[in-house]
């Protein structure tokens, strides 16, 4: 039985109280690289137009510049593409989980997983 | 105006689908150690008794010894302290935070926060 990575962690970057960047954001961005539009990245993520949509409003006005570049017509078939500053907002961010990552795996880390356990004991109120 | 700190890092550890160690639960620990009963350090964090005892539920069955001792009696009211791995847990998590926050002020979040908003722009739908 496989069990899912230990270790989580997650990098948010706020503008007040919006989340500017962050695991989700990310993997939209590299979606919308791929496939050249906010409908097929939300698809291919699983994920509703609309909710695509609100999540690159959100990157576009948390930055001094947009992150995604849409063409004018219809929303939901026409094409997008990352900015200049998107593609480097984007590296930046996974350079930073690349990093942590790397942070984490050291002698704090080997402490705790020595004890944990791969799955949780039955509650006692089960 | 002040603003919230801008770059978040959640560090989640897992024993199976549970969350064995996170944020809350490891602010859990302090507030018990601290009050010395499941329901003060609760009502310290502004959380219900139930709430409380579900995540020092979840947290002692993930690890090979609890990590927190609940003397017998009334459950609401007796009291409540870290046992020795509690102690070691909760020290490697804190030292885990600190490392990676550490890790985290480096050139790729000073790249990316000079191009953050302190505040994100109004969307163009509002």
């Amino acid at each position: 039985m496989t069990h899912p990575p230990r270790l989580k962690i997650k990098i948010q970057i706020h503008s007040g109280e919006e989340i500017a960047m962050g695991p989700g954001k990310a993997d939209l961005l590299d979606a919308i690289r791929e496939h050249g539009s906010i409908s097929a990245a939300g698809r291919a993520m699983g994920m509703s137009y609309r909710r695509a949509w609100l999540l690159v409003d959100a990157m576009n006005r948390c930055w001094d510049e947009p992150l995604v570049h849409t063409a004018p017509g219809r929303a939901a078939t026409s094409g997008a593409r990352l900015t200049p500053l998107g593609d480097t907002v984007l590296a930046h961010y996974r350079s930073l989980q690349d990093g942590i990552s790397q942070a984490a795996n050291g002698a704090d880390y080997d402490g705790l997983a020595g004890h944990l356990l791969p799955e949780p004991r039955a509650s006692q109120k089960d």
